[in-house]
């Protein structure tokens, strides 16, 4: 049985830029992001669909996520978000653990987000962010959270 | 000044195939769907963005999403869903007025969801589906949500 990544990162096997951590939750930047500073919300619960979670965890979930588009407003280049729960691998979910992913948007952005969402199949082969920018944006974040 | 086609629909001056009411939020059924059966979850009160609703309210329509993501499973091909909140007209928001999609899935239809969404530019010019089949799946939804 292939581990879950997100598994993996939270029990410290696997490095991530995290920004956030509470007793239920983790936010972390997707090192493929969709948009830079593409921020992942993560249960410690490893769970592959919402409806599984312990009641009121996804809604928490959701809470976070938008106290963090606020953060991504004042960090990075970031006029709006996207919320995006994509709820089982037929919804194109890519590791089987429910994830909130919010993603930065600029106005004017949208044809270098297509881009990046049809070369989707091809993460694995795309350059990963460095872990120093990433590190740099989550503490950024991490200190928009906090104000 | 334009009227707000959700504040329209709310106030009953346009038609709209409603699958749940409360005090806070209505469940309607997207005449234009990136799938079949897509539904579109609106607060009653009129915020562009999720940060401006009163406390709780965002974290609460998410977890209608999720119940109703279970009722679409219950009621039409859907195998999983996409429940997204786009918060912002730079996070590709079409009415200026918070809605979360609840977007159901197949497996295997990820090129009539492309194929759709590049079309999104046109969807004035696109057939809608007719009041009939929406007035249907909002019915079967609602039993759905109640049992």
């Amino acid at each position: 049985m292939s581990r879950c990544v997100f598994c993996e990162i939270l029990a410290g096997r696997l490095p991530a830029s995290r920004y956030h951590q509470d007793e239920h939750f983790v936010g972390l930047l997707d090192i493929h992001p969709w948009r830079p500073g593409h921020a992942l919300h993560v249960p410690r619960m490893h769970v592959q669909h919402a409806r599984d979670l312990p009641p009121g965890h996804a809604e928490a979930l959701f809470g976070l996520g938008v106290r963090v588009g606020e953060a991504l407003r004042a960090t990075i280049p970031c006029d709006d978000v996207h919320l995006v729960l994509n709820d089982g691998p037929a919804a194109s979910q890519s590791v089987p653990h429910v994830h909130l992913h919010v993603v930065p948007r600029t106005l004017g952005d949208g044809c270098r987000l297509v881009g990046r969402l049809l070369r989707h199949p091809l993460t694995p082969l795309l350059p990963a962010t460095s872990r120093e920018v990433l590190d740099a944006q989550a503490a950024a974040r991490a200190a928009a959270l906090e104000s």
